[in-house]
């Protein structure tokens, strides 16, 4: 039996969502079907207002409902961090060890894929630094994440803001034994003392 | 940081999928804002779509976008298999072991959450029984699956039809929809006579 045409086409859209398969999203699309009219409608309400609505702060970069983003408005942008993509706001902010400003840049440099430092969201970066502190580089320790990290702090140290990067190491709670090889030099390498 | 207002309710109805929870919803939420506004669109459209064009069929009870479904118009209804929900349907059509016509109860007998036998779609398969040879009964193996399936059995055996369970290979207190193919194939290949 072939599925219903109009299930299979919910269940290709569910499928565009990030780590959705073909039989989860078709567990989905029959799952839509269960729903009450009044619910689908607040779905398909909710889908669009967040498409209509949602935009990027005008300071740093990410996501916001208004101009300016509430971390923006509220705390003082002396320490910036600075993130690859407005998820990674969401990882740093879950840890509460961090209470500054934040700047989203919407990438990383990346020759290969053609991303220049024209593709990223970096003037807007350089514009802020006034009275800025430090600027905190957090974007992945990969080539991508460090080419970036190189190409940022060559800009900014010297226009005389200190430029850090987020510690390499072997992460908590790893076991040492399947750690790879270069994280492992890495960690030996930046040993710090006790 | 709060979420985002519209991304918060935009998770809220992604929960609101089986097997989705708060974090894969707000994952889900954050990638709409990825999509194009075409996307979301289209998304919209097929959610209202299976929403307003899926019935049920007049037959056999199971998902339709018809008056009849395909697999009561194209197949003898001279085998019906007896299931608990739709998607015991496609359960069943995967393992590709039967090619009679099926009946979808929608529910199972069940005293203790009031579902009677007026709650379930029996007096339709009552009414096809004329010309049926055989009525293959696939509730889930559970007690309110045997319950169904005994009740179904003194129903219709007075009425000169053979009626079948499939055998309990598959294991008591499990559900037909995660059985694998070959433990479904063998229970609809051992049913026994009721």
């Amino acid at each position: 039996m072939r599925d219903i045409k109009c299930v299979a086409a919910l269940a290709s859209r569910f499928s565009m969502l990030p780590g959705v398969g073909k039989k989860t999203a078709l567990r989905y699309a029959y799952a839509v079907i269960d729903m009450s009219e009044r619910d689908v409608d607040a779905f398909c309400e909710a889908l669009k207002d967040v498409k209509q609505n949602v935009k990027l702060c005008k300071v740093c970069g990410n996501f916001t409902e208004d101009d300016v983003c509430e971390i923006c408005k509220a705390r003082s942008a002396k320490q910036i961090c600075v993130v690859a993509y407005p998820k990674d706001v969401i990882a740093v902010e879950n840890t509460g060890a961090f209470d500054g400003a934040y700047h989203v840049l919407h990438g990383t440099l990346s020759p290969m894929n053609n991303r220049t430092p024209d593709d990223l969201n970096i003037k807007s970066l350089l514009a802020r630094l006034n009275g800025v502190e430090e600027v905190i580089i957090a974007t992945n320790p990969d080539v991508e994440g460090e080419a970036t990290a190189v190409y940022l702090a060559r800009l900014i140290k010297p226009m005389g803001v200190k430029v850090t990067r987020i510690a390499q190491g072997i992460s908590m709670g790893s076991e040492l034994e399947y750690a790879d090889s270069i994280t492992l030099t890495q960690a030996l390498g930046r040993r710090t003392a006790l």
